[in-house]
C-alpha cells in the first residue's frame, strides 16, 4: 500500500491558511517529497510525517514556490540524524540552483545526490537502508520506475510518473512439485536465476504473470499539452495542477503557463485515470471546492485537495 | 513614534505556532525589517503588514533561521509592485549569501543595494521616496544612525543599534525676532545655513537644542559579550536574544554562542536600558513566559516577546 500526503495545495506564494504545492508518497518506510517551497518543513510537522525518512526529493521546476523550502528542510533533516544520501532529482538548472541554495550553509551530514534533467527512466530501489535511484534498464528490478515528461510552463519544467511495480507472486506449490530446494526460494521470488548441482532453476518456473501495480501522475506547473495524456495513461491517481477555477480565467491561465479546473480534467478523461486530484491553487482562490463542478462536469472522479489531503492507494487482486 | 513588530520570536528551525525571529520597525511610512528566517513573509500576512514599502532589510549573520526567507520576501515584494531598491545590510558573506539564494530568480523589478560588514555607522534618511542608507558623517543630517557592533556567535554576526535622531525644535518668536524672512524657515529647520540680501542666516540661530530621540538595540544571536553593554547604553528599548530560558541550560548556551534570559538581564544591567525584549527562543521552549523570572530577578522591566507582539516607542518632552 502506498500513502499520500498533500503537504500544501497553494501556488504563487505562500499563503496564512495554505502551505505551498508538496506531496509527500509514503512507500515501505521510505518517502519521497515532491517540490519544497517555503514553509514545507513546516507543513510537515504539522502532519507530523518526521524529517529522516526522505530519501527522494523531486523538484518539477525552479520556481520559488517549488523549491525556496529546499535549505531550511535539508538543514532540519541534519539536525535530525539524517546521514544517509538524499537524492534530488529535477530540472535543467537543478544542481546549480541547490548550490545557490545551499551556499550559507557550512556543513550537512548527508551527502546530496544530485540526477539533473534525466533523460530516460529512473529505477528505484530498497538498498543500504534507503531508496537508491539509477538510471533503469531491463536487467534492474526496479521497485518503483520513475518516468518523465517535459512541461509547457514559463521555465523549464518536468512531470513525474511512478510506476509502482507489484512483486510477481510466488507459488510454493510449483516450488515443491518442481523439488527446488527451500533455501533458494527467497533468490527465485527476487526474480534471480539459480544454478545448484547441475541444475538452473529461472524465476519464472516458480512466480506466477506479474501483477498490476499503481501508477501515480504528478504533473505542475503546465499547460495541458496533448503529450501530457499519453503519460498518464490509466494512472490510478493523477495529481495535477488546478491554478484556475473558473473557465472564465482561462485567458490567465494560457498567459501564466497554467491550466484551469477544466482543462486539467480533460487532461484525466483522455488519459482515463482512475482519480484526479486537483492541486495548486492559485491564491486568489480562497475555497477550492466551489470550483470543483467545473472539473466534474467534464471527468467524474474528482476531488479537490486541502492541506493535510491523505490518500491510501491499494493493489487491486 | 516609531512602531516596532515582532514578526517571530523563534530560533533554529520554523515550528507551527512560532515563526523565525524578525522584527520589524515602522518609521515615518516606511519599513526596515531585522532578519528574515523561512516564513517571514507569512509572518508578515499574518499580521497585515504589506510588502511593498520595506526599504531596509538587516541581516544579523547567514544562519537559515535568519536568511532562507529572503528570496520568498523578495519575490513577493517584486509581485507586490515594488519597482523602488531596497538596500540589504549584512554581515561578511552577505552578497554572496543574497547572490546563492536569489540565484534561481530570474527578474526582480527593482533594484538591491548590499552593504556588506560596514566598518563605520551608517546614516538613513527619506531621499527619493525611500529611506536611504548611506555612510555616515557629521555634515549628513541623518534621521536615524544606524551603529554595529560584531558579535559573538559560531559564525560572523552583526548587532544593530538605531540611534533615531529628533529633530531641533524651531523657535518662531525668535525667528520673528531676528526678521528673518519665512520663506527661510523651513531651510533653517532642516539645519541649513541661508545667505540672502547680505546678510547670512544660522539654523542655531532659531533652532533650540536638540531633544532627545530613541535608541533601539538589536542584539542576536551572540554569548554576553562586555562590548554589548557599552554598545546598547541607555536604550529606549534592547531587543535581545534568549535562546534558554533556565540558568540550568548555561552550558548549552555557551556551547552553542547563546545566551540565557539571565544573561540577557544582565547585559540590560548593566547597559542601563529602558526595557530589555526577549525574542529568538529555542525550538524546547514551549512557553517563554514560564522562565521570566530568571530574567526579573536581574532586570526588573523585562517583557518576554511573541508573535505578532507590538511596541510603540514616543519621543519624551
Amino acid at each position: 500500500m502506498i500513502t499520500l500526503k498533500i503537504l500544501g495545495c497553494g501556488g504563487g506564494m505562500p499563503m496564512i491558511n495554505r502551505f505551498l504545492s508538496s506531496t509527500l508518497i509514503h512507500y515501505q518506510g521510505k518517502k519521497i517529497l515532491l517540490d519544497c517551497g517555503e514553509g514545507t518543513q513546516v507543513a510537515m510537522r504539522n502532519n507530523k510525517t518526521g524529517f529522516k525518512n526522505i530519501d527522494i526529493i523531486c523538484i518539477t521546476h525552479l520556481h520559488g514556490d517549488h523549491i525556496f523550502g529546499l535549505p531550511g528542510l535539508l538543514s532540519t533533516m541534519g539536525n535530525s540524524g539524517r546521514t544517509l544520501p538524499v537524492t534530488i532529482i529535477g530540472c535543467i538548472g537543478i544542481r546549480d540552483a541547490v548550490k545557490g541554495l545551499l551556499s550559507t550553509i557550512a556543513y550537512l551530514p548527508f551527502e546530496l545526490i544530485i540526477i539533473e534533467n534525466p533523460k530516460n527512466p529512473l529505477s528505484i530501489t530498497h538498498s543500504s537502508h534507503r531508496l537508491v535511484v539509477e538510471e533503469y534498464s531491463i536487467v534492474n528490478e526496479a521497485e518503483i520506475i520513475l518516468n518523465i515528461l517535459e512541461l509547457d510552463h514559463s521555465s523549464s519544467c518536468m512531470g513525474f510518473r511512478f510506476d509502482i511495480i507489484r512483486k510477481a507472486q510466488f507459488n510454493p506449490e510449483k516450488a515443491i512439485a518442481l523439488n527446488i530446494p527451500k533455501q533458494f526460494w527467497s533468490t527465485l521470488q527476487k526474480g534471480q536465476t539459480v544454478s545448484y548441482d547441475n541444475k538452473v532453476y529461472e524465476p519464472n518456473m516458480v512466480l506466477e504473470n506479474k501483477r498490476k501495480g499503481l501508477k501515480i501522475s504528478y504533473i505542475t506547473d503546465t499547460r495541458p499539452i496533448e503529450a501530457i495524456s499519453d503519460f498518464i495513461k490509466g494512472s490510478t491517481l493523477f495529481i495535477c495542477e488546478g491554478t484556475y477555477g473558473d473557465d472564465a480565467d482561462l485567458k490567465k491561465a494560457i498567459k501564466n503557463k497554467h491550466m484551469t479546473f477544466s482543462e486539467a480534467a480533460g487532461l484525466a478523461k483522455s488519459g482515463e485515470v482512475k482519480e484526479l486530484l486537483l492541486t495548486h491553487f492559485s491564491t486568489a482562490i480562497e475555497n477550492a471546492e466551489i470550483y470543483k463542478s467545473f472539473a466534474d462536469d467534464v471527468f467524474e472522479n474528482t476531488v479537490i485537495a486541502y492541506d493535510g489531503f491523505v490518500k491510501k492507494l491499494s493493489y487491486k487482486h
